[in-house]
């Protein structure tokens, strides 16, 4: 059996993470047991759900335990198989972890799911048509439930979540206007992805500017937001919010590294009688099959082209994966094992 | 006519509202018109609401005009009908507005209402069998929705909204618990209304301690809150919220004299799966007759005890008025006017 490579969760961070909390070992691959296939990976998912797994703190999912492998979305090839139903060539998508290969009970529901890549790249199935798709669709069908001419908008709108909602939001006749950091990323998201208006956050220093930015972007208010970041971003676009908007919080990037976050005017949720909601796709997987099925067919027909940063070498995960939390990352960030 | 004493909105609040805001003048009450009655107020409904309407800013309703009656609910008697349908001596619920009479175009709709006292006194129609009632109604029944053995909180719970939240959801055998100011108000919430617990915030100087208290009062944690007054108090809540619970957002008294009340940690929205709703009942009027009659039954067989604080004559308003924007009153605040 090959050699198989793997990142352990070392440490917990205190404030920031770093790239000491990470810890790279070596370990030989477990021989198959019946009903067992091998997997080499062929890229690893970076998501900023990852942060709050470091975290020894009550959420809504169970911390990573120190000294494991860490957790995380793979797609790669099935190299060995001792299940009927997979061949070694299949190509998969699973939650492989920070890892070379992993060994995976092929029957355990959700464990490993062969794609086709006719006309889905493989590594699309870690982002717009995997779960970071599944996430935009969800919370801009289910929570935010634009209708036509109503204006969305969305936060960190060039990255695999992001980039996802505006789309989805224009096939609804919406309009889609983003806020993503730097010129470059909001060029990306009107030239490419096709968005109506992108603000640029890195131009304002207080929630007060970036309100007025999004006046001009939004002129009729916002009557929809899929929020990734918080803080600062969250306070300008309540400032804009009309009357009975609906809010989808889907991440608060901004605090995962121990930042206080508060949100400044949670009176407008009243005012303007608003509707915020949290929520998390892998509580919602009755959705999944509707939502993969409209997200392949935008990947597939190229009215959604997603941006991939692609780091080279599981030893560059904990860096790239440091970076997205910063937002350095352009797109989707994956990490290239083979 | 009679003569009739009136309360202008003078100039609007520069922070703290003051009784320098409101101005007493007495003016000649018009003949009537064909379709109009002569209504003489017994009790004048002070509400949080009308704060937000001295100010000049945008919210969900019009500001009150300067130099004009202040708005308000009123209930009294018909002195004087030309409209088939009302005659002297009817007692009826309307907006009469700070004042001691007026003239009513009783055909519009709205405009002015019979109402029935022989199960229940008439000043509750300003409170638990009125806009308050059908504002806990609403919040908790279609917002909050709990189930058998959930743990709903409610702030301001002595109050007229809060009141009837209670026992509405000790109706649908949920444990309900309150948040009020003093150990007399928080005796009243589990002696009189049947409350389960009631935490008395003026013991705990921020949201760590409140949320302790919260924590031994909702041993299994808060299914939905009612909000009535924001800032610590949400805090609070916030920390000890579970799992999709729910919180209706119908106001945020801490807030309304101009002091910033900012959420502290926004992201347990999204860790703990939240939905947070701001709503207006004027805007639902469609459940009115359901909840009215719910309440009106609650009321009439004792179930439901609301207090009332009673201010003696108009000129006693404004003064009545600030005090309940402090937490002064004990229970519905009134003014009677005759």
């Amino acid at each position: 059996m090959p050699k198989n490579r793997q990142i352990l969760l070392d440490s917990r961070p205190q404030g920031e993470a770093s790239v000491s909390n990470f810890k790279l070992v070596s370990a030989d691959t477990p021989a198959l047991q019946d009903g067992q296939v091998l997997v080499r990976h062929r890229y690893l998912s970076l998501d900023p759900y990852m942060r709050g797994r470091m975290n020894d703190s009550k959420s809504y999912a169970q911390p990573q335990p120190l000294g494991q492998v860490m957790i995380g979305g793979t797609v790669g090839e099935v190299v060995e198989s001792r299940h009927p139903k997979f061949a070694a060539g299949d190509q998969v998508v699973g939650m492989g972890g920070w890892q070379e290969y992993s060994v995976v009970d092929a029957g355990q529901p959700g464990a490993v799911r062969k794609v086709d890549t006719t006309q889905v790249p493989l590594s699309q199935y870690l982002g717009a048509v995997g779960m970071p798709g599944v996430t935009a669709w969800y919370g801009l069908v289910k929570i935010i439930e634009p209708k036509a001419g109503q204006t969305v908008v969305v936060s960190a709108a060039s990255g695999a979540v992001g980039s996802a909602v505006g789309v989805l939001a224009k096939e609804r006749g919406a309009r889609a206007v983003g806020i993503a950091g730097g010129p470059d990323k909001c060029r990306y998201v009107t030239e490419e992805l096709g968005f109506d208006a992108c603000v640029d956050y890195k131009q304002h220093a207080d929630a007060a500017s970036l309100a007025r930015a999004l006046k001009q972007a939004c002129p009729d208010g916002i009557d929809g937001h899929f929020e990734n970041v918080g803080g600062m971003v969250l306070d300008a676009v309540l400032l804009r919010a009309n009357a009975f908007s609906r809010i989808a919080v889907c991440g608060m990037i901004s605090g995962y590294d121990g930042k206080p976050i508060p949100m400044a005017y949670p009176q407008l949720i009243l005012t303007n009688r608003m509707r915020v909601e949290g929520f998390i796709v892998s509580e919602h997987m009755e959705v999944w099959p509707e939502a993969l099925k409209e997200l392949g067919t935008l990947v597939g027909s190229g009215r959604l082209r997603p941006r991939e940063t692609i780091a080279q070498g599981l030893e560059a995960a904990p860096e790239a994966f440091l970076g997205l939390l910063k937002g350095r990352n352009f797109g989707k960030q994956l990490v290239q094992l083979a």
